[in-house]
């Protein structure tokens, strides 16, 4: 049973692996938003997520009642490393299903755990039947990421840190995927402090949860598409939604711009880097998604940290181009003396730089002549970009926006 | 003068604006260097950096001495922003020249703070000159970025704050530029502690002070060139070097590449962003470049986290070179049926992840027919390349490594 005691007896277990991980103030984002705003910073946390503290009280638990056979999980991300790491520290063996196509480096991440990685499946779900099937076949124990009281309570355990240090929290916000997190957090915070408002964020790319909890009904989604892939889960679990029906207020969408953009901010601002599922809840506050009290002091879990490096400079271009400091202008220049001249007079004309220029006169789509120009430049922001096409208008260019 | 009194006075000065940065064990540095490391964040003081400590301290002194006239500094990095931060809370007037080329980020970073931004000059010596030139003219205070004593005691309140929190420190590691951050914090630990060992370490794309150091005597760099732009100095100040020569223990250089996987350690492990001039330190610990006793207790100043998102890929990259986790191959491929599939299924054998390919056969150095193939593939590390060498070689495929 998920309540305020299971979550109270993980708050205890935990500590023998987690770090008790900082909430501090953020003055830039409180300033941007007109809310007081403190994060959690679970992107700090052993093995770079939060879900360590399910993953370990879970398994904690099966230990204390004398059960070692081993375990085993389905996933390529930070549950596979809240898993192996707790089977390591009580020295049973973990067993982690990833889907064939999973990248090196998540492999190695948790082979180093020590943990055994069997790649099988085209896709997560195909992994995951096998595991159920392997832990069945090799009678050991199954640790769901989400769809388990026991995960869910370790979860909770992060309301439990906030609230101790900053008792007088009116909201919570914290991503929601399966809904593990949220589930724990909601229930423990409103036993603790019932008039706490407790908001979940999902990616507008993963929305299943979402649309269950306006329905009040499991709706799953044909397929989920975003870069907080540790949110990205297509199919709704009856029990996590009836938590989230019960305790959590209000559940809200951001899109793939609104997180890349917050990616950006926690990092450019908070010099933190905190993976795309971690910022959804800074997205939210960055774009306006929430209609709360001024002043309200608001707490955002950044619930992990473990995004793939490689990614990261395509999720910049994206976060720079939706904060308005970056624009990517395609324009067909005419065959005329002097045409490009005068194109890049008006861009500089305007106090725009030009970072990167693109020249083509070979496209088939354009006159003989004529020139395909892509130009990216920087820019001040959305009032800077708003004179840059009004300057290019009257100079009679017709361009387009690329996003 | 610059003596422990004069950092303490400033300990005690500069609370009024700035953080008490963190400082905390690294685990995963640690283990991998041997020794027991602590990270003190600079990157999360306020404007990002260290830099607005010894900014606030001078700035603080002039107005208690009833000086408001305003200040002027030379400078599109961290030493700007402190200075308009310090100038803006005081309610003075702050003017930073820049040389003419600053990206806009910087000019408008700057601005934003309530400085005035004169672009002035082709280089950084140029815009020095008019800053110095413009403060008489106008009757302000110029703000060197280190040679100055009471900028160099703010900084070295750093050493305070480590030592109040880990008194029993062996060796502080700092970055060493122009000298003001290590000068500020050696002079204060050795009179805390005399027994402790000061290391800086230094870019070898600006080495020097390092040239200074161990000859006894200023000697300038011709030019410099540094992803470590915080530390990006050419000219050696005498003062700074008599205090290093005085108090600084040890002096090394670490290079591009270490400095690179450093930053990409630090985003990984740490999930911090710390600039190039910031990461020096990690990269000496990373790349061995220290002799010291096993288990000693070592601090590492973290100096700021200013860095350009935009440059972040770029370095990002390198670091996965560095690390042993990407290779950038070139081979040439003879015309001969299937040699690009025996080329990629050699690689596939050793277990590498070919990430990109591009295939040329228009290059005038090619004979008709042959190609040339250029491939990234992610590795396993150090010893997985040289499997991956080993079998292509068997191959009989002669390839270039580009890095």
């Amino acid at each position: 049973m998920l309540d305020l005691e299971a979550v109270e007896q993980a708050h205890k277990r935990v500590p023998e692996v987690t770090h008790r991980t900082p909430i501090s103030y953020a003055p830039i984002l409180s300033d941007k938003c007109g809310y007081e705003v403190y994060l959690k910073k679970e992107n700090l946390q052993r093995t770079g997520a939060f879900k360590l503290r399910g993953a370990f009280n879970k398994i904690a638990i099966l230990v204390e009642g004398g059960d070692k056979k081993g375990v085993v999980a389905a996933s390529a991300g930070n549950h596979a490393q809240g898993v192996a790491f707790s089977a390591k520290h009580f020295g049973i063996d973990a067993t982690i299903v990833m889907p064939d196509s999973t990248p090196l480096t998540k492999v190695v991440g948790v082979s180093e755990l020590g943990a055994e990685v069997i790649l099988h499946g085209a896709n997560y779900d195909e992994a995951y039947a096998h595991a159920i099937a392997y832990s069945k076949e090799k009678d050991k124990r199954f640790v769901h990421p989400f769809e388990d009281e026991k995960v869910m309570a370790g979860q909770g355990t992060v309301a439990i840190e906030m609230l101790e240090e900053i008792p007088d929290l009116d909201v919570i916000i914290a991503p929601v995927g399966g809904g593990g997190l949220i589930s724990g957090i909601a229930v423990a915070a409103k036993a603790i402090k019932p008039d706490i408002r407790i908001i979940g964020i999902a990616s507008a790319g993963a929305p299943a949860m979402k649309h269950s909890y306006d329905a009040g009904t499991p709706i799953d989604s044909r397929s989920v598409r975003t870069i907080a892939d540790g949110i990205a889960v297509r199919d709704t679990s009856p029990v996590t939604l009836s938590y989230l029906r019960k305790y959590v207020d209000q559940l809200e969408l951001v899109g793939e711009g609104e997180i890349a953009n917050a990616i950006l901010f926690l990092l450019e601002k908070q010099k933190l880097l905190v993976e795309g599922a971690g910022s959804v809840g800074v997205a939210a506050l960055l774009h306006d998604k929430l209609d709360l009290p001024k002043g309200s002091k608001v707490a955002v879990v950044l619930s992990g940290g473990n995004i793939d490096v490689t990614m990261l400079s395509l999720i910049i271009e994206k976060g720079l181009v939706k904060s308005a400091r970056k624009m990517k202008l395609v324009v067909i220049l005419v065959d005329k003396p002097g045409s490009l001249q005068a194109f890049t007079q008006t861009l500089i004309n305007t106090g725009a730089n030009i970072v990167q220029i693109g020249y083509d006169r070979t496209s088939t789509d354009l006159e003989f002549g004529d020139a395909h120009v892509s130009v990216d430049i920087e820019t001040k922001g959305a009032e800077h970009q708003e004179e840059i096409r009004q300057a290019l208008r009257e100079g009679g260019f017709s361009f387009k926006e690329e996003h």
